[in-house]
């Protein structure tokens, strides 16, 4: 068996990364003549669809209602909250025209839509007794980005945002939803076998509008810290900028609280990039387009119909569901055709040659580990069912083994320094609370706050700046 | 049993198709401040993405393959096709501004994507090995309306836009594919219902950039018109603007043929209007997102539990993947969740009170023709199926029969003129095939031309306008 590398995937990231986009036909960019923007191809899309599936399963099972809001917000709208859109003003997308008229009022391309829904729950929600409400959408937002753009890292058109956000009767209640938002964004990433820290934001990198924001963070092969998924407690501040009150259960009229909670592209590419290796990745089964290939490779006798017995296994395996693809192009050599599913992720390859077809057995090769076996037709089902959950298993745990092995904890400045230096990851030290020592932190280390553990995370020690007790241990990285 | 009535549905569409859209919280509409623009709400998300799942299903299966293009296209590239871009130019909002700066393209919000796919097709598609290609994509186009703006019917941002977009090595290929596309629409709206003619429409009001096209349309309970799906044989317009070449079999370099077709929100309008009633609507079993709505009703005897008896059946059908809701809302009579759930389109309504739970039996309520019936508990899953599948056909049926009931076909230009008058519908006259003659009849009978009949259909008999010997029939109507 041939060992899986990652060299390529560790020290030349950026050409790894652009080349599995490209040759696995995941996402057609930097073709496309406006900046930022790409294309979901056939096989990208069938990806991102399920893991879509797989988002609405785990929100409409919770209680979560998929809505579809306008994408145009008209500027006195999105204004409003003062706090929100300072955060956004440099990065909208105006539309200023309608045909060959200028409009009388201009209309952003949402960026995040907290004050569009703001606007319709007050016309929809009028007493504590409607509450919990929870409303989600997924849809594509757009940021006039300044900084460098990379292919479902950073766009100007994130075509899979996917953001909540839900109405409650009491700030407890809205930090009860903080909690479940964590819960089901744990397990949407363990479902992907994505590995992830979770962070409670510095005040200074809070959501614009939040009171706070909790954020999921993963380590890409650069070393560089990647923000998968936010979920952020808004309080009352837009109830309050839209006067939008409800009637309680005490009978007066108060503000109701909200939290709100986003996952975007980079959903899909984290499970493209943390199971990738150097000639591709792995997909999790769960999600991966085409399940299991059978390479049906031509027998020089022609007694021996290798393309017959791989429909049959391909007959087979359908019927229980499984997405399976005979490769049965005559143009391709099955060499070609490994290297072809093998950057398209698929997680099971089945050999059919002459051999096979005369013993009556199948070769399967596992994508993640390259592990060839033989096994008897019949007892194929129940082979391909234990491969799945293997396969997840080992990809789940080489990226969390993987992404544990770059974080760093330390209470010296000096060896963060260097640990960030050498091959960047995450740093954890001791923290008094103080901002500004965080602010040297981060100069002294050359890194950006992440933030502090979430769950809080008491730690002993002192902090390295100004020597006080540490309260919480503080995380920096380099990041996207 | 009381009789379905369709008065209101008849005499006072509009109000009807408000209230409905409203009450049956379909589509929240005229509140949001941007006009023609409005919010699917959580029951009309779900029947939406229902439908969208049966458009996925269809197009998958027959080797279409989903992409999923940028919104914004910039002005050089959607000005390319001069034809094209003439029949959207007053429609098209521009996006002028990024952030506070200027941009030096202006980027149009899609109002179709033939420009931009045909532009990624050219770096695609090589040769004709590759041909056949069907792309298709489900996303938002904006048109700048300058008409009154209708709910779903009319829209400035439509949110279910599905558009299909084929490459073919030759005109008669490309042919063919308008035929497949014509059965799949055909199969489409048969599975929900739909009543539709088929026209080819007029030279003068085909698609822009087209050779020709066809166009599915179904008849509004006001009489008027509604174009609902479309399909264009777009020939070498879209690749000769774009000098995209491909290698044809003979070796030679020569522009592929294409074909573009969609399909929009009105479908699933018109899945909620043609099956309606002065109580709301009756949705097919295949799309409602409550197939079965079970309402308990309090009993006087304490010892009897129709809440309990209602969920043991829910749980059975759930088990069976039937989509079940039991309205337990204590604040609510029965006759008020009847009310409730008759304008969401459920089809079928389960009733328990004390006497089903006695009995061990269950009294069923079909939503179409509001026919009562006992069966006992044992029969219900035979029962469900068996109604399921006869309420879709008297739903088509009855939507078919009124349809045709509402088509005029005649010789005499004032019979034409005085039933679009008095009740609307479409009139079919012969036509000798001059489009002088179609004009004069279009100011004569006062209604707009559809086309004439698809397929061909010969007609005997005389133009009236000129009297020459009539090639084809040709059909009037108002439209929306």
């Amino acid at each position: 068996m041939s060992k899986i590398k990652r060299d390529k995937w560790e020290k030349n990231f950026s050409e790894w990364y652009d080349n599995v986009l490209r040759t696995g036909e995941y996402y057609d960019y930097g073709r496309y003549p406006v900046k930022g923007m790409g294309i979901w191809m056939p096989h990208g899309f069938q990806l991102r669809q399920r893991i879509i599936q797989l988002i609405r399963k785990v929100l409409d099972s919770t209680g979560h209602e998929e809505v579809l809001f306008p994408l145009l917000i008209p500027e006195d709208l999105l204004r409003r909250e003062k706090e929100h859109i300072k955060g956004f003003e440099d990065e909208v997308y105006w539309v200023t025209h309608g045909g060959l008229d200028p409009l009388d009022v201009k209309l952003a391309l949402r960026p995040t839509s907290e004050t569009s829904i703001t606007f319709m729950e007050k016309l929809w929600i009028k007493s504590y007794k409607q509450l919990p409400r929870k409303f989600y959408q997924i849809v594509s937002i757009f940021r006039y980005e300044t900084k460098a753009t990379r292919p479902l890292l950073r766009l100007r058109e994130v075509t899979t945002f996917k953001e909540a956000h839900t109405v409650h009767a009491s700030y407890e209640d809205a930090e009860r939803q903080v909690h479940e938002a964590i819960d089901l964004y744990k397990e949407i990433f363990d479902s992907l076998g994505i590995p992830y820290l979770i962070s409670k934001r510095p005040e200074w990198d809070k959501f614009a509008g939040a009171l706070y924001t909790i954020a999921f963070d993963t380590i890409f092969p650069d070393g560089r810290v990647l923000q998968i998924g936010t979920v952020h407690h808004l309080g009352q501040n837009f109830p309050r900028t839209f006067d939008f009150k409800i009637q309680m259960e005490d009978e007066s009229l108060d503000y109701p609280h909200q939290t709100s909670y986003g996952l975007s592209d980079r959903v899909v590419a984290s499970t493209i990039v943390v199971h990738g290796d150097d000639t591709g990745t792995t997909l999790p089964p769960l999600v991966a387009p085409v399940q299991v290939v059978i390479i049906p490779i031509p027998a020089k006798d022609e007694d021996i119909d290798t393309l017959a017995y791989a429909e049959e296994l391909a007959l087979k395996l359908k019927a229980r569901g499984i997405r399976v693809k005979v490769d049965d192009r005559e143009e391709l050599r099955p060499g070609a055709k490994f290297y072809y599913w093998e950057y398209r992720g698929v997680p099971i390859r089945i050999e059919v040659g002459a051999r096979e077809v005369r013993e009556d057995v199948v070769t399967i090769v596992r994508r993640d580990t390259r592990e060839k076996m033989k096994v008897e037709k019949q007892e194929l089902d129940a082979k391909i069912d234990e491969l799945f959950r293997e396969i997840h298993e080992t990809l789940a745990s080489r990226a969390w083994n993987w992404m544990r092995s770059k974080i760093l904890r330390t209470t010296n400045i000096e060896e963060a320094r260097r640990k960030i230096a050498s091959e960047r990851g995450i740093v954890e030290l001791p923290w008094c609370g103080n901002d500004n020592c965080a602010f040297k932190m981060m100069e002294k280390i050359d890194a950006k706050v992440l933030g502090t553990p979430y769950p809080e995370e008491e730690a002993k020690g002192k902090c390295p700046v100004c020597g006080k007790d540490a309260k919480t241990w503080i995380r920096l990285a380099k990041t996207y």
